[in-house]
């Protein structure tokens, strides 16, 4: 594990002696309502004298338009270089409030506290900062390293269940891409039973590993994506859908299961090991409903959202239970096929 | 000179070179009314297929609703990461679009070709990027190298007279900071016969080497400041009474010769070595005109400006010609007693 990542019942107080022991100018909080209320009271306690600024929770305000406010805020407050901002909540703060300090007077010094089980294995860990522009997600941003990420998995009693089991899908493909044992132990586990004291570790360790082995997105790093492809554009596709709208989990365990049968349909994987994967997504996470017309919808928009050329798409497949393959070309009719399986279950 | 710094009049043809050689998947160049008429002509002929987006040129427009205007262009151009944005202009068109490059998809290629005296000898060395926030110079901004910088001094003869007079001040703080014998040399030679060809990689050698010991600014890059505590002060001072604004380089001048002063005030700095510099700049610079009024009101700006506190503020002075110190208290009542010197020439 980093030096600057501190994860269980003790990273608040390491935080307290970050903040201590450095000379910072000043400390500011970013929250939305919903940490301001759940996690704020309990992080109060470790933190000196510091300033809040708030903004509203939701991906609809990770916009320039949330960033001019806190900036604005960070200038009230007459913040100079040294100061520190701390990001207390899930993914649009961690995100959000890492662009705003890595560009506040050209870079202040940023500490993520995420405190939804998604951005504690996932958004914290590989330097993305970013914002949505015109609806591009993380479209404006930067790669910078926060001064400290704070992990504390009591944050996540202040979840609903629905939260946690979206987190925990990416704790799964972090297994499925790199773990093959700790699936085949962890599937036998469930997710109630989960320890997420030693899960969010072992979790972050998998996330650090690939990162640091390609920091910029060049190459390995894609195998993070595995899900991604066909899940994102089942996320996108149901967020204009009132009602159908899925968290960002739910969508990349059916994207899992998908990008598992075509690697099974390419030849990469045996139909055992998808069975595996597909009981024990099934078992965790309800099927989505998918009718005709949204199949043909979904495949396009993954091929569009990504600009590829013609109609193919790299996406990441598996070539075993704890091993991935980038670059992997799937064509707009294979990805409909995948759905169709899904659909059929 | 770093490897990525070309000057002279075959930059051009290098700039050519290197976006053949490279293979980026597309070619955008950022230009403001101004460089399209005066500059591009003659960039475009050094270009492959290319894309333009055009602003408006003036420090007015240095802000983000001018970014997200350039990020819409961007995107609607499908701009992927192994895009290139080229920077065709002055100070503006270089911090704003290095800043638009560094942040678009968390950083594409940029390359600044500066036409100005001022961006080609100042703003286009040492990495930072900026905008304008409510007011505040380069309050949002990144430190973030150029692919290249292209410093073709034919496009000076593009330039107003006054332009390029405004750029001579930053080479004469060059030389005053760090190579005296280089001034004694050139005062002697005068703004008119001045050999650009010759004058401008021996200014941008000196500011590289200043940013190369410190390229945060955590220290002696510093001195790079001197003339600008008072200058910046008379500049923002000016920029509000209409009909008296000054050009950047018109209000460094004023600020060198206070600081000057302000340097054998403070024992510095000897007498003779005043008259030499004062001599010099008042044959290149028209006096400005202060009155009574403006003294007081000018001093007040360089304290709050820099937020320092109580009634000091730290700034570089002369140790001699040829060797800055930074970090020098002075005190509101010595920056006024400076002003009122420069008013009694």
């Amino acid at each position: 594990m980093t030096e600057n990542i501190h994860i269980g019942q003790n990273a608040l107080q390491q935080l307290t002696d970050l903040l201590q022991n450095r000379a910072f100018s000043k400390v500011v909080v970013l929250v939305d309502e919903n940490t301001l209320l759940h996690c704020y009271p309990q992080l109060k306690k470790h933190l000196p004298e510091h300033q809040l600024i708030q903004i509203k929770s939701g991906e609809e305000n990770k916009t320039l338009q949330t960033c001019a406010y806190i900036w604005q805020q960070m200038t009230s407050f007459n913040l100079d270089r040294w100061a520190v901002l701390v990001n207390l909540g899930g993914g649009v703060i961690g995100d959000m409030g890492g662009f705003c300090a890595a560009v506040y007077k050209r870079g202040i010094y940023f500490v993520q506290v995420p405190t939804t089980l998604l951005s504690q294995v996932d958004a914290s860990v590989g330097g993305k900062t970013g914002i949505d522009f015109h609806g591009l997600k993380n479209h404006i941003g930067v790669f910078k390293e926060p001064r400290a990420v704070i992990i504390d998995p009591a944050f996540l009693q202040t979840l609903p269940d629905r939260q946690v089991k979206s987190g925990y899908a990416e704790i799964i493909k972090h297994w499925l891409i790199e773990d093959g044992a700790k699936f085949e132990e962890q599937r036998q586990v469930g997710l109630l039973s989960a320890d997420w004291e030693a899960l969010i570790p072992h979790s972050v360790a998998i996330k650090e590993r690939v990162v640091a082995a390609d920091p910029l997105e060049g190459g390995y790093r894609k195998v993070l994506n595995f899900g991604h492809t066909v899940g994102h554009a089942i996320e996108s596709y149901l967020l204009e859908k009132p009602g159908r709208e899925l968290l960002h989990g739910e969508a990349i365990a059916v994207g899992m299961l998908c990008e598992t049968w075509l690697s099974v349909k390419k030849g990469l994987l045996s139909q055992q090991e998808l069975d595996r994967i597909e009981t024990f997504l099934l078992t965790v996470y309800e099927k989505v409903k998918l009718n005709n017309e949204d199949l043909a919808d979904i495949a396009a928009w993954a091929l569009q959202d990504k600009k590829n050329s013609k109609s193919t798409i790299n996406c990441t497949l598996l070539k075993k239970i704890g091993q991935a393959v980038y670059d992997q070309p799937v064509t707009l009719a294979e990805i409909q096929e995948s759905l169709r399986y899904y659909q059929l279950l």
